[in-house]
């Protein structure tokens, strides 16, 4: 007899991704239904005596009684720490109140700090998480499409301030992540096509497989067949080996930045409004920009960048800056925002640019009038 | 010829300390007059363009307009970023409008941040270069007796939170630390003596000869003789070797913590109220009651804790909880506050106790009814 009993045939399949940092490895376990098991799988790992759950009031309503349920039921304390849904939580006030809540419910430094939620939960969870005594155990269980297969894994944290977005944070990984892709059933389409962006995003960075792959079976995706565990795991896989290499972004990570440069100016020009452009969606357009910038420097092949727009639109993403409703303003205004990105350096701007797909590369020093030119001629292609 | 010309005599005399973190090494120059070429020297070692200058008030005063020429004079394009004195601006509040400072002066990672001033700019400044951007450089130029000896060595960042004093932070060393000896020559009698209390604790932790050391040359140390230099020199070092051994207070680093379960306890029950019991103060106290509740015990000889308080008295600081004004309660209240305090793990008491002077060690899991029993001692035999 073992001591082990045979999976039961309920029991979900779960993809293991493990990111190999030294000294700090977790894994990803992905797979329908892996977040009911969270109390038994986060003692199993970390041995907490309490955690703080912290979430926000949309998904506390939908699953914050099964996560606490699943915590106290593993003999690990949990109390509840909400925040309100929506970007706007990622601020000081909320970094104030996280961290307050977490000591609130007595949690050290070798108890745990639970995400619950998306994006936006992780980032500010993580950033307190990393923050009271100096730093206490992380677990992320994202909730939506874009925090799986991008936010949840890497260990930035960090929240918004007056002056850009993700200004203030920390690196700190989590000791595990539970990527449960029956969570995102209910997610609103665009919130699903909004996160898909960004696992296209991968296939276009070095995996042009991939991308062939997401052409074909993004349908399946969408609709919660095995293509989306399938989907999310390649994800995590590419995000994880990029992180290993360089966690600190001194480096190569700047390749998970392809489309970003032009997305956080698009979203800074339209006033971080989600009504009006969510990050996937300017994602999207940054990640069609992006190829066409890279075709107009004679980089790559002009078909490749049609290619990008073309799957884009045909799962429902915008990739133009006229999709974007109510303008953007003109190149200059485009301009002046990236020059405000943090990705900016002494002045220069750096892109990441491609030489077709699944071929991108950090281009440092890139001429801001080749910038205005491009952006010039994509706002009068559209007039 | 050499390239490199002599010192000239006017030079101030400077003792290096460094501080061997792998990959993270950084010096502490100790000396008379060695804020004054801050500019170079940081030029010199981070090669930053721009600088955000984190001061409070009064010391912006003193100092604030020859600092912002230093490091201009040296090509570095400096801003002030100014907080109130006081405790009170190690705040949420403060940590956001630090934060903000830092990125209105456009300090990028390669950048520096500059604290000048005491423990509260340092924590503060600290805390906001290492989160603005996930990280930015960092100088300390501590302008009380108690960071150059303390705070500013070490990578000890953070800020207040309503449960409790550096509650919320991070683990973020500096690149370089200045420690003018003769910026503290205008600070008052009381946070000299303050600041002297943790230069004692070095020799009680695990150096008897600098502790006779002390107590032969004290009025040295006060007088702004070469004792001081020495003394801030010794302390240095003892603390960086304690830091390169346990960076993140997973064993040995507690040991810094001798005093300190006494003496957060009693700054908690006097509200943090710096009229009433400055830190330092909070310490003196600690000491003398860690080296008798350790001879209560058993643990070290009673002449040593007689000896630890005599010498403490001498310079003038308190060493009985009735010398606190106003009383601190009853052994209970003072029980509760260090139950309260981030050192307790898992609901048992840590401390750091002794055999003798220089021979500290960590002792987990004291029984509380000792503590108790002891403090009701102490409170009775004083009344």
């Amino acid at each position: 007899m073992s001591a082990r009993p045979a999976a039961l045939p309920t029991e979900p399949a779960v993809t293991r991704v493990a990111v190999p940092l030294p000294g700090r490895e977790y894994d990803i376990l992905i797979g329908r239904g892996v977040a009911a098991g969270a109390g038994a799988l986060i003692r199993e790992r970390l041995q907490p005596a309490r955690a703080a759950l912290v979430t926000d009031a949309n998904v506390a309503a939908l699953h914050g009684d099964a996560l606490l349920a699943s915590l106290n039921e593993a003999g690990i304390a949990a109390t509840l720490v909400v925040v309100p849904p929506g970007e706007a939580s990622k601020s000081y006030r909320h970094f104030a109140q996280v961290c307050d809540g977490i000591l609130e419910a007595k949690v050290e430094r070798r108890d745990v700090v639970v995400a619950l939620g998306g994006g936006v939960v992780g980032d500010l969870a993580g950033f307190a998480a990393a923050s009271v005594r100096r730093g206490s155990a992380f677990v992320q269980i994202p909730t939506s499409l874009l925090a799986q297969v991008d936010s949840s894994v890497g260990g930035k944290t960090g929240i918004n301030s007056p002056h850009g977005k993700n200004l203030v944070g920390a690196f700190h990984q989590p000791g595990l992540v539970l990527a449960d892709t029956a969570l995102i059933d209910t997610l609103p389409d665009r919130e699903m096509r909004a996160g898909y962006a960004e696992i296209v995003k991968y296939g276009l960075i070095d995996r042009a497989d991939f991308f062939a792959w997401c052409e074909a079976n993004w349908r399946d995706i969408f609709a919660g067949g095995p293509a989306r565990d399938e989907a999310v795991a390649v994800s995590c896989r590419a995000k994880a080996a990029i992180v290993v290499r360089d966690e600190r972004e001194d480096g190569d990570r700047a390749l998970l930045n392809l489309g970003h440069t032009f997305a956080h100016a698009l979203e800074r020009l339209t006033g971080y409004d989600g009504a009006r452009l969510v990050h996937g969606e300017a994602v999207a357009i940054g990640l069609a920009l992006a190829f066409r910038f890279s075709a107009r420097l004679g980089l790559g092949p002009g078909q490749d960048a049609s290619r990008v727009a073309g799957h884009l639109s045909s799962v429902g993403l915008p990739t133009r800056l006229s999709d974007v409703p109510g303008g953007v303003g003109d190149a200059d205004a485009i301009l002046d925002a990236m020059f405000q990105d943090k990705k900016v350096s002494r002045g220069a701007l750096t892109f990441i640019l491609a030489r077709g797909i699944g071929q991108s590369f950090i281009a440092k020093g890139v001429d801001p009038a080749d910038v205005r030119a491009f952006l010039s001629g994509e706002l009068s292609a559209e007039a």
